[in-house]
């Protein structure tokens, strides 16, 4: 049922919060895009936090991702989860100083200067009660279905 | 190698015992089965204790939620990744409080009545000492041949 | 674009370093293989673990988990994700020893013996600072465009 016409499709969800995992979706994401395909990353959950204005703007990454924990608690990312152990923090710490990883919110960016489309879950944001003001620009928002139809087309679905 | 007259496939592995996540691939799975999808789960590991009869039924799911952590212990789920830091709990108290979102066993039940196949890996009910007189009715069982069989044919797969 | 003389593919991220999660991957990729597919697993940053020498030679496969979550605490594997909560020893001890689950690192070598690519995501080993010198034999150092590539041809392709 594809279109010969169309670029190939991929697919994720990404329902984790733990910055680690979203940065992979991002990875994939921008590195499919740049392979030309049209790829749809559908945010869920606490995947949300990715894509949630006061996660991304401002005072640069690591700050940020302090803040959320400090900001909120349990409303934010877990801090068991984000920490895990002390991991987390060490290793972007480590991975954005020595090695010039690309920052979460510049990942961000390329998505979406690549034409990445960025749905929000209505479910979830319902849910955990963020509004479409609370989410960076350019996110659509959707149900299930619109998932369901994106990733029936897609030449790979991942859920992260 | 699809056949045109069968309905289009979806499989989903649930490997998680995290109840958000076994909750998100009950929404997709039956997402999926409402676009007339013939969808698959396959659960395996901690997964299958969202098709265990002790976790299903009576008393409603926050308490058995509560029942689980209490009861086993180690046996069932891990605390930190149930709780991880209370929000799970938080989560779906809130949830199924304020936005009246379907309850997991009545997720289940959709599943069923829209003939979402449930499978559970045989190899993980031995190793972890689960029969089959444990497991909600309608479910097969079944080992990893049966997921590869499927997702072979799925216009998507996702391993949650 | 699939080529009928060769055979059908399969993907598999492995991205967590869960030996729970890990374990998974190597039953789902080696259940592939069983079935003439042709098996790519791509491991990027907790993942890489599976996959490291120190943590697979020697001493056998609970010994080197302990291994693991001594030597070297924060840069190898979280003990909150490791153990959660004891279940994770308790898990693998009791699944090795009462049930004769084959070990990690026969599982992987069944991998190797069964043509299962095993890839290395060179920008995570360059950030974890792991070098092909300790890495297993057979593996093969790439980047996400050969993830991108291989989900593209895949029947299934998995996010573990």
């Amino acid at each position: 049922m594809s279109n010969d016409s169309s670029n190939e499709k991929a697919s994720i969800i990404v329902f984790s919060g733990d910055m680690d995992k979203v940065m992979g979706a991002f990875i994939i994401a921008n590195g499919a895009a740049a392979f030309d395909m049209e790829v749809t990353m559908f945010f869920s959950f606490w995947g949300l936090k990715a894509i949630q204005k006061g996660s991304l703007t401002g005072k640069g990454f690591f700050g940020r991702m302090l803040g959320l924990m400090n900001r909120g608690g349990v409303n934010r990312i877990g801090p068991s989860k984000f920490n895990f152990g002390g991991i987390g923090r060490w290793m972007f710490k480590r991975m954005m100083k020595k090695h010039n990883a690309i920052p979460l919110d510049e990942l961000v960016k390329q998505a979406r200067d690549q034409g990445v489309r960025l749905v929000a879950c209505e479910m979830s944001m319902q849910v955990m009660e963020i509004g479409k003001e609370h989410l960076v620009d350019g996110v659509e928002l959707a149900g299930i279905a619109t998932f369901i139809a994106e990733a029936s087309e897609s030449k790979f679905s991942l859920f992260i």
